[in-house]
């Protein structure tokens, strides 16, 4: 028997868990995941409660995602995913290559996932959307006009760029970790904002981002994934879909 | 002649940059650092212009802090850190701990550095603070009263937590670079928000998070880091200080 891996985490939405779901479905490499378990909501907050101070070889993490493998237990998705990728395939078991995926995971994960999630918590991650709709509605005017397009243009020139190799991918010329980062990136901007998405689209400047997207999407395990139950409906997590905040750069002025 | 160190940052305020620096001042390690020379604005540019695609072996990177090690370049600042920091004695070189080390480093640099940052720049990064005033204002309201004490408590947890080990450190009872790094995080947070952080030491609740920060400031090499020339004043980098924004819980209702 290897040595099982373990995810930790909500159930709710694909949220930051998916990034590392979708290095273990495209792998086809078993995995647990507390989200699929009835009692999820009292299992995470065990391990991330105000008296909780880990063990003797564990510090306590601040929030979820966690992973465990055997001894280590671990937190922060991209952390959990450079550990990871290189065991299932995803990224190069040696050398120095490992610190240039990380380096681009991060990236998109900080552009495209957590920007994103402030366009709908500019003030307080702590407070209702409810509470902070103005801002909301202000940042995501911004967002849509000067960050989005910022990224995806970044993504299409590390695509272009010689080191991406050949075929779709963002580096070396084969499929790895970030690719299905970044594809999970995009899936949540297309959900949190399809009027500027659509547009972006139609406007060809990013036709490299889009076809990595496709690509990963065709992949027959991933596909499989997102039909099956698995996958779950974007709701209250990362990327949320409003519609006074789904907007274009036109609308801002 | 080892392989040289070259860190490649703006100049004029610590920022991201600074984490990086303090490795190597703490170690005494030789490091070169675009922000110490006269054309440092001319130089950074190159690596993120709109038009740059890299090279064979390396993408283009968002933006800095970039980090050569020979025919290396990385970005991102807890990448880099813990990269380089194995190498010079702040992290163990072999095993898992590097992992638990890295989720300790991104949730610092996530909770007291980027939150930190957000609060002048709720809206949009790319506008002036003074085209967010009155948001900055809300958000620094709540940031003071909900999140600098849930992450002022969640590293007093995990100092005191069995695997911190002896002594004032944060992991395995040694100096390591998260030290460092949550060293210059507490000292951002002590420039931004002093009356907060008055009383926030004056609570007695996080008195070991203090006493991790006053024995880095107090080690040779740091403290002499910190009189010289090289340690930049914080301007308008991550850390800023508004007048309107040096707020305590009490203001917040």
């Amino acid at each position: 028997m290897s040595t099982p891996y373990e995810l930790i985490y909500w159930k709710g939405a694909p949220a930051r868990g998916e990034h590392i779901r979708l290095c273990f479905e495209e792998t086809g490499t078993p995995y647990s995941d507390t989200a699929r378990l009835e009692n999820c909501n009292e299992i995470v907050p065990q391990y991330i409660k105000a008296d909780y101070l880990g063990d003797k070889s564990t510090p306590p993490y601040y929030a979820p995602p966690l992973f465990k493998h055997g001894d280590l237990m671990i937190s922060q998705t991209s952390n959990i995913l450079m550990y990871v990728a290189p065991k299932i395939g995803l990224a190069p078991k040696t050398g120095d290559d490992i610190y240039k995926l990380n380096a681009l995971a991060l990236t998109a994960l900080d552009g495209l996932s957590n920007e994103v999630h402030d366009c709908h918590h500019p003030i307080a991650h702590d407070l209702y959307y409810e509470d902070q709709v103005e801002e909301s509605i202000r940042r995501s005017k911004d967002w849509v006009k000067s960050r989005l397009p910022k990224h995806l243009g970044f993504w299409q020139r590390v695509i272009q760029g010689e080191s991406s190799g050949e075929g779709p991918w963002v580096y070396g010329g084969n499929l790895t970790y970030v690719d299905l980062v970044l594809f999970q990136c995009i899936d949540g901007v297309l959900y949190a904002f399809p009027r500027a998405m659509k547009a972006a689209k139609e406007s060809g400047k990013y036709n490299r981002v889009f076809e990595l997207y496709g690509a990963v999407k065709a992949r027959p395990r991933i596909a499989g994934y997102l039909a099956s139950e698995r996958r779950q409906e974007y709701t209250i997590g990362i990327y949320r879909y409003y519609k006074e905040l789904d907007v274009v750069a036109e609308d801002s002025s």
